[in-house]
Order: C-alpha cells, then structure tokens, then sequence
C-alpha cells in the first residue's frame, strides 16, 4: 500500500498550542539547509543569541535554543541544576508543576510541594512557609504562566523570597514569554525555558533557554556529571557558547532555527512591549464576546492570561462535541481542558500570530452558531458585536 | 541594533551531514501547522510509522521518530534499556561508540569497552570474548555505520553473537538507514536509532527509533523510573502508540515531521533496495576520481561505507584552507576529521539526495582544481573523467 505525500488542512489555531504561525516564519523554514558548523550558520547562531536576550531581556550570555521541543528545555533547567540528594521546592498550581515534581524525582533529588488550588497563582506565603520549614533546599521551581489553567503567578516576588533563602531558581515561561510581562534580568530569574509554539508564531519543536551566572556557576560546578548527555549544558556550551571555534556535540536542527530565528526578527519589529499590549488588547475584546454569550472565565481576572483563556462550559453541553464541530466546520481548533481540568473549561489560545482580531471575530461568531445549534442555554447573537465593540 | 531575516547560501552539503536536503522535503516542511491532537495529525502519525516500519525493515509495533535529533536518538535507547548496575558491553570503533559509554556511565551503569582500531570494523571475536568474561552484561552496544570514519561493521553478526549470551542489542544506524542494508527483524535487533539529516535527506532534529517486543518487555519491566522524563518510552508510548486516543506527553514538532514523512514518502517511490544500489553506485564513481587524483582511502574497502568516504590527505596540505576554498568558491561543504581523526582525513557524504552523479562531478572537479592550486602532489585533470568512466 503506498502513501502519499500529506497535505495539512489549513487550521485557526486556538488551542493551548501549536498557534497560528507566521507565514514568514513557514517560508523561512524552507530555505535550503546548510551545515551546523557552516560560517553563515555560526551567525545566525549569534543573531539568535542576541535576539533571544532581548526577548527574555536578560543579559545573561548562557541564552540559547535546546534543539527540542519545550519539555526537553524544562528537563534541561532542573538536569543541570539539581543533583541527587538536592531538595527543591516545587509549587504546584497546575498539571506543568507537576511536571516539575517528575523531574525533580528522576533526578534523584526531593521534591517539596507547595500546592495551590489550579486557576489560583502560587501563593508567595506558601513558598516563604515551605523554605524556612525547609533550610536544606537549594532550588524553587513554579511555572509563571499555567498553560493547563491560564492563570499567571508573580515571578519577581517569587524569585525575590527565594533568592532570600539562598535559592535559584527555574521559571517555566512557556506560554508567558512574548505574551505577558517577563523580565529576567530585573526579576533575577536564574534559569528560565520557554517554547516557540506558544507567543512567539512559530512551529513547535525548540526551547529556548536563558541561565543566569549564578546558575551557570552552579552547572560548573556540579559534584556529578548531568545524568543526560544530550541535555548537559557543559558539553551544548561548547556548541553554543562564546568564540568562532564551534566544537560539534549534536546536529543542530537547521531549518527549524532558520524559523525560530524569523520569529524572533518578526517579534523585534512589532517590540516587545507592543507583543504584550496586543496580547491584552485582543483578550478585552474575546472576554467582551465570551460574557455577552453568558459564558465566564475560570480564573479571576486578576491572575488572567491574555493569551489562554479557560472558559468554563454551559451546564449540560457535550464539550467534545463543540471542539469537533468548530474544528470539522469551521478549521477551528480550540482546546480540551488537561488532566483534572478535562471536561470542565475549554482553554482558547490568543496566543503570537494567532492573536489577531479577525481570529476573535472567527471563534466567538463560530462558537456562538455551534451553541445556538445544540440549544445550549446562552445568550445568542451577541458576541461578536460585543467584540467589534471592545475593538472600536 | 536591528537583525534582519536569514537568507542562507545554496550549499552543495557532502559532509557527514546534513546532506542535500530534497527541495520536495524542504516545500512539505512549509505546510501549515496543525495541532499536534488533530485527527488528521494522528493520522499522518499513523503513516509516519507505517513507513519508517518498512525503512527500518520491521514490524515492530514501537518505531516512531523522537522529537529531537539522533543524540537524543540514541539517549532514548540508553535511558530506556539500561538501569543503574547494569553492565553494557560497548564496542568502540570511533567517536560514537565513546559516546555510547558516556551514556551508559551516566546511567549509573558500568560500560565494558570492545576496543578497535578506528576505521575497523568491529571485531566479532572480541565482543564474543568480552561476553564470556562478562556473563553478568545484559546489554551489547554497537555503532553500524561509524560517522566518524566510514567503516561498516556486521550487525547481523554482532547481534546473534550477543544473543547468544542472552543481551539485548542497541544498533546506532544513524549513517546506515536507507545508505546500506540494514534489516532490523532479519538481524534480530532490539533498540535501534538513526537521523534524518544523512541517506533520508531531510532536515536534522528528528530521530527515528525502533524497538524490539524483548526490548519493550524490559522498558515495561523496569525496576526504577527511566531517568529521562522527556524521553521515557512508557509515556511516549501514549501519544505515538497505537489506538485513536493520543495522551499528551510532549508538543510534537509538527512541521519537522511533516518533512520527514515527506522523505519517507520519497524512499518508497525510490525503493529501499534501489537506495542502497544507488548510494553504492555513486560511491564508486567517487572513489574512481579519488583514485585517479593519487589520493586514497582511510577504510579498506571490505568494511568502506559508500555514503562516508573518508578520503586521506595529500602530504603537507593545509586542509583546513583547502574545505574553505571548497566551500567560499564552490559552496561545496565537505567534512573534517573528528576527534582523533582531525587533520588525517576528509569525510565526503554522498548521502541521501546528496548522492548524485552531478555532485560527485562536482566534488572531484573541485577538489581537483583546488588541489591543483595549491601545488599538492597529486595527479591533477584524471579525476573527472574517471569517475564519468564509472557512470558510463
């Protein structure tokens, strides 16, 4: 049986990732290969450095992409700095803290959980309890932005208490960066790993990492070697690092860093800060449409990500069959609610590229049609003009 | 200071890889993204494993390729198969087998070192002899195809002879697959692993794996957690295993796989056999300029890869200057020595859709000119038309 040649539908990403990606960034992907020692190549490694410090807007020379996708940059942040026999704190508020706690495990090292309610940011009092109760640890890890629930914690009061307790720490910006505030350099962040599926428009498949030099000092400095050869930075640095002479560890992936670099130069034209305003402004826009249906938001506007909207689901309605139907009539992919959260929200990104007003427009027309059509008991007709409103 | 898009140079890439990448694979990578849940993404998945199963000549359920590229190919084999105490005989023939025993240590296993020469094959007898001494091993590591030197070894002997002592097998066949024969259910093999960027002719980062019912047993059967959260099959195994219900584990890199489903579809309009008659038709025509321009090989040519010509260097040659030259006027990128072998050989790929007649015309015409330039003692103008003797 042959097969043959795969010819992707053309969707509307509004899931909690891959989103929407820049066509620029699509065609950039597809430019000839050239070799990972190549000259050329060794550049636009720097300019990738360098744009990536100013995306993270930290100084820190130990910024680069892990050639895998997000989970393989979060591995390498706690590989790196945590040993066997370590304890580290882990806040939970979401399914990707408990990532963390896996992580922490495999690397033989304790991991002391500070729990939040999921849609609640971590409580910073909860950090503060957990570290004097626990001198011993050496490294606090919370995710700044929960992609499995959409609400965002405050990463710089949280690095300040840890830092107090004489601990680094590793900060999950996997859905924050480019989309809400995240200042590394002012918020002392010691190592951070983020994905270029979410606010940053491009394909999935790279994480871009930044380590301050206390973390690296640490890394250094470790009484073993990092258990995961493809992970330890002591060896990608060689690669990565500072200098023209390029020692060869893995093949870089090529064309993929042709595309996160685009991103990267497409992010630097709108500015940084712009990203983070159209991120808010097209959120106001889709909660105006999404509480004129007489759906609400499962986390408090206070602690809300822009660019991940959990809304909670009209009583009685199949969600499954909603998520089919938008995507089957209208390429619209939004998503399912993970783990504990399935069934009970859907989670709309507006995230990079895919946060745009007629992807608003799109999904609230589309979602409002899907309920009307299955009786769902909401306000019909009236999103998407509250919308236009928000826009005007 | 502001960075613009990257515009790379159109590179004729016989190095160890990346080689030429097939314009049809580069157009496939440019497709638009879709989620990596999508049913029309699950069922290119399906399609993805269905083919590497007949590239890889097996049916084993568990073959997929690893979201990242064929260093974490091979940590995924390690990590999944080895446990801490266990002890792996590693045969060492060049630079990859000393990264095998890297793996291994960081396992927390001890590595048995099968020592040849490098540009040797591995030697059956010695691996025989270090099983005996060593009947507590449990697994037997090998490289096929040695990137770093260009010398084949016998797998098919290898693994029946660890077998006999009861060890499962992990194959590096990263140069091999689709370059060489290479059967995994007719050899018996139980990990095997490879990458994109060589005889598939596809963008680096992915690696395509494939493991035996033995070895998925012993992956079930573990004692401890596998240390690589990121790589731990017994999770991959719920998003690309088998059935309509994917669980999330990691964001698949869509876009990188949509190009190596591309250049899977394009082997099997190739045929696999007729890949391996033309990577070793190809190879002859080189080796005939090479002959012709005085200049030799590193590997005898019993155990010589066809797609990996480590080509020895005329006396008293500067090589670095001469790859430069090769590469700023011919934009011709051909491969230096690693490790050990730095400043003794160049390696010249003729992998994938790299291996062509128009490229091996063009390597020896320029490395002839080259060559002339620079007054190397060699027998300059022959080596064209010797290999142009061999295509005809």
């Amino acid at each position: 049986m042959s097969v043959s040649s795969f010819h992707p539908p053309e969707r509307i990403l509004m899931g909690p990732g891959p989103s929407d990606v820049n066509p620029r960034i699509l065609e950039a992907m597809a430019r000839p290969t050239i070799g990972h020692l190549d000259p050329m190549f060794v550049a636009l490694m720097e300019e990738i450095k360098s744009l990536l410090q100013d995306t993270f807007l930290t100084k820190n020379k130990l910024t680069m992409p892990v050639s895998a996708p997000g989970s393989a940059g979060m591995e390498t942040c706690f590989v790196n700095l945590v040993e066997a026999g370590d304890t580290v704190i882990v806040c939970q508020n979401g399914v990707f803290g408990g990532r963390m706690k896996e992580n922490v495990e495999r690397c033989g090292a304790t991991a002391i959980m500070v729990e939040d309610d999921w849609g609640k940011p971590v409580d910073p009092n909860k950090l503060e309890d957990a570290l004097k109760a626990h001198p011993e640890a050496s490294t606090v890890a919370f995710v700044h932005a929960e992609t499995s629930t959409g609400a965002i914690s405050d990463a710089k009061t949280l690095v300040k208490i840890a830092h107090d307790y004489d601990c680094l720490t590793i900060v999950d910006a996997v859905t924050s960066l480019a989309g809400s505030e995240l200042r590394v350099d002012d918020w002392d962040i010691d190592a951070i790993y983020s994905g270029t599926q979410k606010c940053l428009s491009c394909t999935p498949g790279i994480s871009p990492v930044s380590f301050s030099d206390a973390a690296v000092e640490r890394i250094q400095n470790r009484k073993t070697k990092v258990q995961s050869w493809f992970m330890d930075l002591n060896l990608v640095m060689g690669y990565w690092g500072e200098g023209a002479q390029r020692s060869y560890h893995h093949t870089a992936p090529i064309n993929a860093l042709y595309a996160f670099h685009e991103s990267l130069v497409i992010l630097q034209e709108e500015g940084l800060e712009n990203s983070w305003v159209r991120h808010d402004a097209n959120h106001q826009a889709l909660k105006a449409g999404i509480e004129a249906m007489g759906l609400g938001f499962f986390v408090d506007e206070a602690y809300r990500l822009p660019q991940l909207n959990a809304v909670t689901l009209p009583e009685g309605i199949d969600e499954a069959a909603v998520r089919k139907i938008l995507l089957s009539r209208y390429n619209l992919e939004i998503g399912a609610g993970l783990g504990p959260m399935a069934g009970k929200i859907w989670r709309i990104g507006l995230m990079g590229y895919a946060s745009n007003q007629q992807n608003v427009l799109t999904c609230l027309g589309a979602l409002d049609a899907v309920l009307t059509d299955m009786k769902a008991k909401i306000e019909s007709g009236k999103a998407v003009n509250a919308a236009l409103e928000v826009f005007a």
